[in-house]
């Protein structure tokens, strides 16, 4: 109801495209370059050609994803050769070198919506955005309004808005508490985003439980679809595992991932996401996704 | 005298509108999914119903209220499909994961008033807005200049503004002392509010002293309308009773009710917003009142 | 000089008729309802019709007084009501609980002048504009900040600027030391107030002695009138001689009074405003005014 | 290069207005009554002329200087009698209350650069702006933002600036040491001040080492010129003799003086300003200087 | 992908003539007069020409450079003298008072951008932009936040953008570990520019090692052309084979150098330029570029 009616048809292409007209979001985070600097692209266990960064544009194009997520300066410098991507622009973004125990997180505004709206009319196909919102934080108030104003004025241009929300600071004890992650969920809600991505609740040692606490949060989101960030790599099977309970048991409208793909080559990483794609998007199991994998299946969305 | 003369027909039409044509205002508060996480929606006590977010929307619209108040997102999530409901957009709102221990509280702006008229332009029925201050903190001049300009501007475009006044911080002793809730109603009057929400003055032991010490808070608000908060779920006859001394031995001009309504089922909350309001808009006796909340007798307005 | 031409006219009026064409104001302080909270408007030695607001109002429009100063809200509510006073709008304000021991005093802008020129063409007399500065506290830069560009955009707009300058905060140890309040007035001078309202300067043990430097703080103000608070209420007789030498002797062009007037009885306020004003605009004796304000002689002016 | 062709005749006959035609300035600072509050103005050893602040335009009417150095409001209040005088608004202030031990020092724009074009259109002969840099104070990112943006937008309205730039702050333990000013003057130079007021340089026991080191930072200054501070009133004899030097030995371009002139009586004050214009701007010597100053001997500029 | 295409043609036109139409950048860093006050310019060891400010001009105009990088006001005082340089306007500078140790670095903007088109509009030859971000310092928000809005609106205008990028803060332990230039260089690709100026990763005792890591580096800057910061003056051999093997071995894209030219003599300085472009631009060996400065071997670019 935020949207004017001029530019609902913009909106709902855009929503359409970054869900692949499915309602759920696959989307490949590709913002991590500022969140982790290099150390998710470097070093043992990560494939050589992660450290080139045109690796995610590859990997998004060959294979299969809803929407490439990363920041504004990323996008455009890759966008004219990528033309075809769904694109993502994460408007807020902070290092990992100021820990919590040194002081509470704060991931400021990059730039203005005014200079994405730019890019997309120099023809970048940009369909959303992307905010970072640290609950609990000293500056919780500051990021609060600036992902308010953000999904107000995102919907009035017609673009899509999807808040990673991650309860985090010194007045926050347990990060993956399943009643904070709800909370997390009800805020996004509240803020208008169209999609919020929590860590997966956290339930001692049992990870069907957590699937279980997700879907109070899914819940708690009412109208605001959620996703859960990937985390960091696992072995495949386990991984779609994890992703098909999310989804069936916890009722999550699809999944945020990134190293789990950038960080294995660039075929390996092509083959999952038209794995994840399979189950998020087409409703396949885990036998067949692993299956796609694997190379022993074909899968491609259109 | 503060509404332009072109705007001045927008202006009482959403004042009637808000208080029913009584000059009393019955508020559905639903911001609680930012203040208090997913605390008040789950867990034991609180009806199951509660924690999806429609839940607010199904009680409003088969019971009775004169505003429901939630953040912008919430309410642009649900408007189309309860267009009718007349909505006040609370401007700002913080979680309760920093406790004042910790720091003084602030609730900064999350959005601004052109984003909420242009909700407005698309056809939701906004009638007014919310703003909380914390009289005391280390962030009151921020709030009280947020309020002030809101409220000019908002009446520069015909919607009330309901301001929630809490005294709070370190330097805030007792936050329900009578003379500092009776100051709280004056600093409204002084910003220009409509309404002042505050916590009922505390006198100790003697719910009906803390009414009349409520009665020199009302006149101190002068022509600024108060109503309290309804606080924590209690039994409804007591709820009720309350609330009637509220308004005819403290003078209070309505009440502004959230837990007490939404953590009880469907068909529960329905009757208990008509109690309510057949209280406060209708002039009912605590006993009619009561009647209307088990079902024994009708209640509805227009 | 910094007031334009197209609206010279306009400044001259609001000037007139603040000062009763006589030069020397005459100013109501009603903005102690932030400031203070409830604490100057009920309880003992304070008449009980002083809790209800419109008590300013009734005194004003029944007494006499250059200006009644109050926030924006407050004149909002009832200028409908009391059109024919001039009005200067407080435009910042701060409670007292907050203490300087715990930080030191900031006064924010509780809204912009624009919102104040919207209610000035709605029909509200607004002949003028106060702000407080405390001078070395922490946050001095940003009041005299503030106050600078807000005295350059009302004499822009024709509207008076009576700035309240009050040294206070860790730094400063004797905030009534004479030199300070010499001081204080020629930073008001320098930022282009009108009139500055400073506190009495204190010279130990003697009201005359604190009149002849209070001729110092006069004349180091130039061209910007000096004005004295109020303070605490006083008996009567007192209170009016302290004000005649502060006048004959300390060269002060007016007063700035509030408790001492509004902690009376309607009727009792409205022969003192009457009696301050025959000393402050018509050069009446102590004997004269005493008479006044004991309702043996009359006093009116225009 | 910074100034557009179109302005570039007014800021060319500021420059030569505020010289005198001759490229060095004689600077008249009147901005202490913030800065130092009245004490500069009212005491011992002080003319008691000096505590009304029209003293300063007397002087300057009376007497001869290149600019008048003073705040809006002071300017606002005087130059409606005094049309004739060139006028350099000081854009920021604070006063001495907060000692740098307590903390470090900012001094805020008091006022917008449109609210002088305004005073210029209304008739004040404005010239140019100055602005107080301190570096090595915590706050120094701030002032050399704001110092850097006022010049820019100053030289696109032709107008002239002069920056202030003291080293001062924790971070700073020998404010005078040479390197430091002629850091000092590097900075102003590379924000793109027309003329930089630095204290001068101190070296150890001698008057004449001193302005030797001022040479190092005149030439450090480049194309911005650079004038030093006049300091606390001493005899005049020995106050143009190191004028002198710092003209002819430092290469400074001109003077700033303040206390040394309007704490002496209005004649006296006039004789001086004719001494340091005969010495800077028409190179005097100290003994014709001096001749002047004692009214044995008539100097005039036109 | 965020040039507008209606100043694509200017961005190209810039691009080519600040690298010569190469690519590769040569970048003659002159804003160390804020950054290192006067220390770099008079002292032991420094040529006293490097005294006066003038010497940046006459050694880039007699010398060979791509860009003459320092700060707006720098280059408005000199730019009418030497209107055919390529200018990069510095954005930010801070000195280097107040010590990492005291509080974390933050540097601010020293002018908007509209600033620098005004200048460029009046006919200073801009063709760019740089900026300093502090990674890991408390203040890196801010510095992202300016930085990623300058970038965007600089394309917007057709300028190129050069980031500094220097982790520094109590956070950071090692400011030129390897893995932190790489991630600091990936932050610059992530916020848009077009090169990136870091410090040379430090491999311990052996400089070749470095320029491996650097490619490291280089290859994670992707599509943003990385350039190492010159350091402190060392001999002229020893620099020159340093920045070849930045080049030939870490694949730097082109040289950012300032006190290793202009600490010399105009005559040495203006010669090393020449070296530095041969070895740079032309791909000339470091026995090549040694003969060009010791003026053994002509070199000039057109």
């Amino acid at each position: 109801m935020d949207v004017p009616a001029d530019v609902r048809e913009t909106y709902i292409s855009n929503y359409l495209a970054a869900t692949r007209s499915t309602g759920r979001l696959m989307l490949f985070a590709c913002d991590q370059k500022v969140e982790h600097l290099n150390a998710d692209f470097y070093g043992e266990g990560i494939d050589p050609a992660d450290n080139n960064p045109e690796h995610f544009f590859r990997i998004a194009s060959q294979g299969c994803c809803g929407v490439l997520a990363g920041q504004r300066g990323l996008i455009a410098h890759y966008a004219a050769s990528y033309p075809q991507l769904n694109y993502l622009v994460k408007m807020n973004s902070k290092t990992n070198l100021v820990k919590t125990a040194q002081s509470d997180p704060y991931s400021g505004m990059l730039y203005d919506l005014d200079d994405i709206l730019l890019m997309r009319d120099a023809g970048v196909n940009v369909v959303g955005l992307g905010y970072t919102v640290y609950l609990g934080s000293d500056y919780e108030a500051s990021m609060l309004s600036e992902a308010g104003a953000l999904i107000a004025r995102a919907h009035a241009e017609g673009l899509l808005v999807v808040l990673w929300v991650y309860p985090r600071g010194a007045a926050v004890k347990a990060e993956k508490d399943p009643a904070l992650i709800a909370g997390a969920a009800g805020v996004a809600l509240c803020l208008g985003a169209d999609f919020v991505k929590v860590n997966p609740p956290k339930v001692d040692g049992d990870a069907h439980a957590s699937a279980r606490a997700l879907a109070i949060a899914s819940e708690a989101a009412g109208r605001c679809g959620l996703v859960c960030a990937g985390g960091s790599t696992v072995d495949a099977r386990s991984f779609l595992e994890q992703l098909h309970d999310q989804i069936h048991v916890g009722h999550a409208l699809g999944n945020a991932t990134g190293r789990n793909i950038h960080q294995r080559s660039l075929d390996e990483a092509v083959r999952l996401t038209k794995a994840i794609s399979a189950l998020t998007l087409a409703d396949a199991s885990v036998d067949e996704a692993v299956a796609i994998y694997e190379g022993r299946k074909e899968f491609s969305i259109e």
